[in-house]
């Protein structure tokens, strides 16, 4: 089923740009067009909006009939493995007088692809990765609860993992469990996804399974799901034992600058102050560069999407926009402490933190 | 651990192409140069090897220590979620000379980060997919050990399979036993793959999972894992109750291509060869358009790898290399049936077939 108040606006934002279409490969995006995810291999793929309100989509003889089911009767035009897609493509952009133009790619079109088009005919690729994205920064009251409900997920799994942690169970343990609760609250999607014991988690995006949990750990853990398609994120850290000076320092300092990020995250705010006002807590304690990566990414139906919350993103949040307030301080062969909510500016302009379940400094101790 | 052989291997080959770099985004190329695979998000990162034999990384502040870890002293040049990755990679490629020559992607790097560079600097972008793949296009006896071994895996569930198979049962729930087996049995990588029932087996690429296996259903299975990092990829069709005239013609009509295809795949045949051996089977029983897709893909570090086995490959068959022979029949609103097995041609250049599971037409009939 094709969205098709979707499909105008975004014709209408190509012709705005002096863009004559937008190639969208499958990907949340395209999800989002033709209610349908094809899976996505080597071959090329891609569903195409003209500034002139055209579709049509180009796949392998393949996914040709799965294509027609999505597309209601739009053309699809189908290339034969032994022929390749460059002359399918051609014929289409021929077709609709696409030649000698700006075409747009989504942000799942591999480069490849790209090259082997452009080595074949004329036309000036542009970045169209944000035209999906920012027709979705501002979510629905729907969406929005949706959000909402599936933070609660990860909100219930997170207080069943303070009892589940143990000394001598593996990260890889602790994320298994997390894919299992996850599944066990009605998550969909449940991919797990960073357990970091100690110096590992000094690496932000960490994907280790080994490192085992000791007597005395730090365990970072940041995880998410789906609920009707709507992503959750959530990073808590707990301390195995009884937390050094050190550590309680640390944990506090990140903890400060989730709390300021949230607070200056109202309906209004400029996002680089946004970023600003969480940064300058651990820049102002001598952590700056250990604060090594942006405040936080737009959520919804993809993990990372737009509002990205960083000091080069420049726009005002608004009503309907949800994102990730994470701050984090990660000191190399030590220490990685993260802490994230996702937070939403409600219907009613209110900044709401979706993420309930405690961010005070949680020891484990076990008998 | 960087691979320094096949990193000066892939040098000479940019030489010759008078290439003066690659860009190598995470997948299992990167796998295979640095040893070790870190995760994509949208964020820029490759690892770039000139013709010069200069190795260099590319990434965000976030994955900078990471990086740095599998670098061996070589340069990484982080770029700040604030500052975009463009700069940086401008500062590189001056330093390395790279300013306006032909720079080739691995199969990994996305389009809109590509366009962002272009948009930014003075080079030609060139497909460069096939450079890491066909480097590895010949295995080692080590690896085609462990292909064995991974197809040994996917026997076993698939004759666990046949007794697991009943009436009313989902996709889903089918799908879910073959990754637990997968599991069970050693594999890695433990994804699953298609279950399809009936009509919905028309779609070659389909991966739904609420279709329900009735008293009489033709049930497609098409899934793989690893072992030591080799994959497997196994396609069987069964039929639950007792199998129609028209069932076993068409099953029959896949088997004899799938078998023919087999019996070509010697080594020094000529991979167009190989491709129609198995295709003219079923084109003349005039089924040529229900047959909509190559013969076959390699197989290797990657699900789909050199050598494409189809019409427009150029290249012979050869000691060491692995590759999928899978015919099959796709009836819109009907059916489907596929039939693959892994091939190699081994190191004494006789050609194995290591799926050893049946391809007889399985009736599962329970009482």
């Amino acid at each position: 089923m094709l969205n098709h108040s979707l499909i105008e606006k975004i014709a209408k934002q190509l012709q705005q740009d002096d863009v004559a279409a937008l190639l969208v490969a499958p990907s949340h995006d395209l999800m989002f067009l033709v209610n349908h995810k094809p899976y996505l291999c080597e071959r090329f793929q891609a569903f195409v909006i003209t500034a002139n309100k055209d579709v049509f989509y180009i796949c392998n003889q393949l996914t040709e009939l799965e294509a027609q089911g999505f597309m209601e009767n739009h053309p699809v035009y189908a290339w034969k493995d032994s022929d390749g897609f460059v002359e399918v493509v051609r014929k289409a952009f021929e077709r609709y007088n696409l030649l000698g133009k700006r075409i747009a790619v989504n942000g799942a079109v591999r480069a490849f692809n790209l090259v082997k088009l452009m080595d074949a005919m004329e036309f000036t690729p542009t970045n169209g990765k944000d035209y999906l994205e920012l027709t979705r920064i501002i979510k629905t009251s729907e969406e929005l609860d949706n959000l909402r409900k599936s933070s609660a997920i990860v909100d219930k799994v997170f207080e069943d993992l303070i009892h589940f942690i143990q000394p001598g169970m593996t990260e890889g343990d602790v994320n298994n469990e997390i894919i299992r609760l996850c599944a066990l609250y009605g998550g969909e999607d449940c991919h797990g996804g960073i357990v970091a014991v100690d110096a590992n988690a000094a690496n932000p995006h960490y994907f280790g399974t080994s490192g085992v949990i000791g007597e005395h750990a730090v365990v970072e853990m940041d995880f998410g799901c789906t609920y009707k398609g709507m992503y959750s994120d959530i990073t808590r850290t707990v301390i195995v034992g009884e937390a050094t000076e050190r550590e309680k320092e640390i944990y506090n300092l990140v903890l400060q600058a989730n709390l300021a990020g949230e607070a200056a995250a109202k309906k209004g705010a400029w996002i680089p102050d946004v970023d600003l006002a969480a940064r300058k807590v651990i820049e102002d304690a001598g952590y700056g560069n250990e604060f090594n990566h942006r405040l936080g990414h737009g959520i919804g139906y993809a993990g990372h999407e737009a509002p990205y919350i960083h000091g080069d993103y420049k726009m005002h949040l608004d009503c309907g926009m949800a994102f990730t307030v994470e701050p984090g301080i990660y000191i190399p062969n030590e220490i990685g402490i993260r802490i994230e909510d996702v937070v939403i500016i409600n219907e009613q302009g209110e900044t709401e933190i979706l993420n309930k379940c405690t961010k005070e400094l949680i020891e484990i101790k076990r008998d």
